[in-house]
């Protein structure tokens, strides 16, 4: 298979939405969520492995340093940010180590905790974005074909005119409320964002040193710093200097009003596996049980359902039964026990923290 | 309080519609559903002391002998059945204990686990049962006022005629579907039958003599035999001979058709605390919070809820989370793991059965 990019991989964020399964001591990206035997995480990396040009670069805090070592092994560098300071610090430090090997190299940034079902057909999108990327001095994403008018996503508008290939993107919107997220479905002019940039390492920095010169030269600077008796000293004396901002923030909305934007339109089997209800459908979909009366669980768990339709979550000893429950999730742990409706799912955050 | 009756309580089965709280090892009397420090066994005692006329007679199966003991101590005698054999022997053969003390003693009857919230209410319809049953030859039952068309309950038709006190009964009916339940609701005429019973000791033995003579016989044999060298080996050898029958089917039917049945209407807050819709039930109206959204738990159960209305039974060491859940339990054992709709609450039974 074709090389395309170096992976880049932020990981970050507890996933406080699937509490009490993810916690801030087990994040989200280093579970099993999925029961594919992997991490979300190590799937992510499993993906990305055929297309990678150079080793994946994994970005993951201080906390959890010791624990992705242990996930990924030699499959990919892992670096460690002293705090969180949100998502483009972490992926220009990444992009500045990809670029000391090679200026021009594709790199390509990716959730850690995201499932796509559909790996070829993102491969292929992967392939059309890295074209485009190598061809011209542009930020290239890949967006999601929405399947309903969701207000969980933010969204690309694609520029008229483009029919094929990387689009011209106009601009980002933000998470819409629900008559704007049904325009913009009806539209079909509207993309999910995924969060997944493909761009030249040098493109990536020279862009962001033009609009934030100190945080492109900072990470350089620590880039720089890799392998020297400085790398400790250097991380602590820039990282924290550094502006905490998100990638869409700090380039591809600024880009975007500058047309150096453009957009693979993907339907890949993306899920972001972001709450229950959401994590329900995919196990379901995955064991081809997706409209069917049945409850769903892990193969150790002995769940029982009874007029029913659910999934079952976490580690039990003993058999969870569901008797008469329509769309909802058990999880079992031994932090608490949740019962959620998948209507309700976006609301488990909030639980989460008034627990904590 | 004058002293009215002589309480008998047969004390079996194990409430399958309560699994996985109650088991056979632990049936449904023996456990403090409604969260009052007293097992519901204990609660029937407690509530019938101040009208007993004579020590209270619990009759339970071997298994439970030592367990029921324990929790009555002195405050009634435990009767010991080998085996179950359905209502009508136990009943008898307490019935024919309290005889060999007082022929023309009343006694009364009642289920060891169920509720009743308005206890005053309760005696004062006894009094008028038990004033009845001293006057006439007759049986009395107690016949709750129906609140809702209910499919769940056998009914009571009152005769035509009679207004107030302990009114002539038709005929017992067994539990209807709903378009007869909803006639029987419309008509006014009928009570729930809640297995309520009190007649004199000579005329519930009589009368069964008359129908079944060898059970009448056997159990006047097994309690003559009490405190004698022969008390065992007379319970071995009588008890699997006695026809293994309902009160019901036994006596109230036949007499009600001979017109020698009375019932006494009551509205005295009964509940058969049958599965956990009317546990739930019971115990929101006990915490005050019928009609609120909150989520109810015993005090040593941390439940929290958020847009939920619900009830947490068993125990948990960790918090028990309900989100976006309308009118459900969560079961916590060690045995399982229940959620069950109060919809499909009848169902557990089922699924206890295929489970075990």
């Amino acid at each position: 298979m074709k090389k395309l990019l170096v992976p880049i991989v932020p990981a970050g964020g507890s996933g406080t939405r699937l509490w009490p399964l993810s916690l801030p001591t087990h994040p989200k990206f280093l579970l099993d969520l999925v029961g594919t035997g992997e991490s979300l995480l190590q799937s992510t990396l499993t993906r990305l492995a055929p297309i990678a040009s150079a080793n994946p670069i994994v970005v993951t805090g201080t906390a959890h340093a010791e624990a992705v070592t242990a996930q990924v092994g030699e499959r990919a560098l892992v670096l460690a940010e002293p705090t969180p300071r949100n998502s483009m610090p972490a992926i220009a430090v990444a992009a500045a180590v990809a670029e000391l090997a090679d200026a021009e190299a594709v790199i390509g940034s990716f959730a850690a905790d995201h499932h796509i079902r559909d790996t070829a057909a993102f491969h292929a999108a992967l392939e059309i974005a890295a074209d485009a990327a190598t061809r011209e001095d542009v930020l290239v994403t890949l967006g999601i074909q929405p399947d309903s008018p969701s207000t969980g996503f933010g969204y690309i508008k694609v520029a008229a005119g483009d029919a094929e290939g990387a689009l011209a993107v106009e601009e980002f919107v933000e998470k819409p409320d629900e008559a704007r997220a049904r325009e913009f479905y009806a539209s079909g002019r509207y993309l999910w964002n995924a969060g997944m940039f493909v761009v030249k390492a040098r493109v990536l920095l020279d862009q962001l040193a033009a609009r934030i010169p100190a945080l492109a030269a900072g990470a350089r600077e620590i880039a720089a710093a890799r392998g020297s008796e400085q790398e400790t000293a250097t991380w602590e004396r820039v990282w924290p200097s550094l502006t905490a901002i998100a990638i869409d923030h700090a380039l591809a909305e600024p880009m975007a009003a500058e047309g150096l934007v453009r957009v693979v339109p993907a339907s890949i089997g993306w899920d972001d596996v972001g709450d229950f209800a959401s994590l329900s459908d995919l196990v379901r979909r995955l064991a081809g049980e997706e409209d069917a009366q049945s409850v769903i669980a892990a193969p150790e768990i002995k769940a029982v359902g009874r007029d029913s339709r659910g999934a079952v979550f976490g580690s039990s000893d003993v058999p969870v039964v569901l008797v008469g429950v329509q769309d909802a999730s058990v999880v079992v742990t031994d932090r608490a026990i949740l019962v959620v409706a998948d209507a309700a799912a976006q609301e488990v955050g909030k639980v989460a923290k008034e627990l904590s």
